[in-house]
């Protein structure tokens, strides 16, 4: 069991409860979870403080090379008031995978999970309780060595803040039209793109700035190499429904290893539909658009959980999804993970963390 | 002219008059330069302040989606007690091309140099005396929206720090051994490998940390679609010398344009010295070193400017490169290079600005 030092805050701020719906990542709880890391001492000095900024050297490795890695998780308030986590051992699991990566030393998992649940129950009274909303989770590790040198810091803080969030649809699941990206790329085999950090969100800047413009509300990126083989949307995986049948994308080193995306495999599998992770060409999903076979396509990730797509983007070839509708095992699959994940459905996969 | 308000330290640092060799990027000066950027107020409030930690929210975007950007270049005290910076302009233009790939608004190129000049003043007493030292420089930018949304941030801090720098070679130059990376990769075309950020160092750690373990002190990176094509070295550009010619990789997108290898590329044109900006594979490099034509080997960049390569390792093959001494050419690179920047030698390109 992780030694936690808490240190309640004198100043509570006012729950949100009147702003609705709450806007994501901009409003933030009463306390975070710090924990440092030395070389020789280890990972030390767990703690919950305040919410606070923090002071770092303009030297600190983290403003220079990068090297930072994040996850996110939610935190749902259950119709019996239970206040439950969904699968926070595959965050832990996936910190020290993106760790081993981009050279962070790993923490202990059940540490991790300690910490989570240890600052959710601090702040518990922060877990909004309106339909659709919950409280979203943002453990974070930086390095913090200061040092203009390029190599793996020595020194890291490992930090969880908290923010109440709305209802991803307030009015219900909304299809949302992709870009297809043929032009920059995010990652490529051999380099970060599995892994939680900065570096592959930077990366995706230019060319979301370019796909908003032109009306698209995200990009789906293809491969570094061949530049045609479907790869992730950045912030969510991708899924297809083509002739009955569920692909998804096969990890392939330049994927980040989804949670919903692991949970939807499962579901589908587990309620006997084909489901194959595999490599996808773009030109196979332009096919079965013009064959009338692409029956489905969604996104799936933490914060919309799963998410409808009503249109696809690739060059000049516009490819609607079910003249915009949603589809069949799309909500399905949405009220599937999110009954489980407010306790309303059964968890035969004991997805769910009570926070006690 | 930019509009600089300076606040002086009252607790100024010992210099460092003692410690020699300083070690890199460990010791900052008194102060430093801080300016701020808002969406719809553009680049303000330009301010010198005494070199101190920086809080910032644990929200701030910097720490979750790298949008960050750093330079580096020196201050060198030349024979006559003048001040000099090498080609600053071309940071200044590199800084704008980083921006624009990763969404960070640019900045007026001459505020840019004028922020270093009158930093460098303020801290002119820093700039170190002894051969083969001096002040080095680093500006940087780090995205500071306290929001947890993937998007360009709105408000941004530019900041520029000084270091003082002992000799990269105390000892004259060594050949350094470089070991050929063929599993990870740095960047790839349609990426960020360009452009100065974060990402591309933080994706090097992995490989580095092996070189390094095996004997190696830098990574020499391939392409990441062909896995053939010779990159860069992260920390440098390289150059070949095959049978009289110079050749260097071609700027093509996932390369760091350097400041030292377009110095080197114009000298050596000066020189009449046939020089080849190209796609060069790593079996033409083992080729030439099988054949004996692979007369020199060096690293350019701001730390080291000229860095002769003794070794190179890929695969199984180990090509030492002319037993280990360092060539003519690098030498005289070297010599000239490091001669205009002290002032010593007739600065015919016009690279040397005097800080006033």
């Amino acid at each position: 069991m992780l030694n936690i030092r808490i240190e309640k805050t004198q100043a509570p701020k006012e729950l949100p409860t009147k702003e609705n719906p709450l806007k994501f990542g901009t409003i933030f709880t009463d306390h975070m979870f710090i924990m440092n890391y030395e070389t020789g001492k280890g990972w030390h000095d767990a703690r919950i403080v305040p919410y606070q900024p923090i002071a770092l050297e303009p030297s600190a490795m983290v403003f220079h090379y990068g090297q930072e890695m994040f996850e996110g998780l939610k935190a749902y308030r259950a119709d019996d008031g239970r206040t439950l986590l969904f699968r926070p051992n595959k965050n832990a699991e996936r910190t020290n995978r993106t760790n081993r990566r981009i050279c962070i030393p790993e923490i202990d998992e059940n540490d991790y999970i300690d910490a989570i649940k240890a600052l959710v129950k601090v702040d518990e009274a922060w877990v909004p309780t309106k339909p659709g909303t919950s409280l979203y989770i943002r453990p974070f590790i930086i390095a913090t060595d200061p040092f203009l040198g390029v190599r793996p810091s020595d020194t890291y803080m490992f930090m969880i803040i908290l923010s109440p969030v709305g209802a991803y649809y307030p009015e219900g699941l909304n299809p949302v039209k992709i870009w297809i990206e043929d032009d920059y790329v995010r990652a490529v085999k051999g380099g970060i793109g599995e892994a939680k950090t900065g570096g592959n969100y930077v990366a995706s800047l230019k060319s979301q700035v370019k796909a908003h413009d032109a009306g698209y509300s995200q990009v789906l990126w293809l491969d570094g190499v061949h530049r045609k083989y479907i790869e992730e949307v950045g912030a969510m995986n991708i899924f297809f429904k083509i002739n009955g049948t569920v692909v998804t994308p096969m990890l392939n080193g330049s994927i980040l290893p989804g949670v919903t995306r692991d949970s939807v495999i499962q579901l589908c599998k587990n309620w006997g539909i084909p489901v194959e992770e595999k490599r996808i060409s773009i030109d196979e999903i332009f096919e079965a658009y013009q064959n009338g076979t692409l029956e489905e396509v969604f996104g799936t990730g933490t914060a919309a959980v799963i998410s409808p797509v009503g249109e696809l983007r690739w060059e000049d070839h516009i490819m609607p999804v079910k003249t915009g509708e949603i589809g069949e095992l799309s909500q399905k699959l949405y009220d599937t993970i999110t009954g489980i994940q407010l306790g309303k459905l059964e968890d035969n996969n004991k997805w769910t963390v009570e926070v006690k």
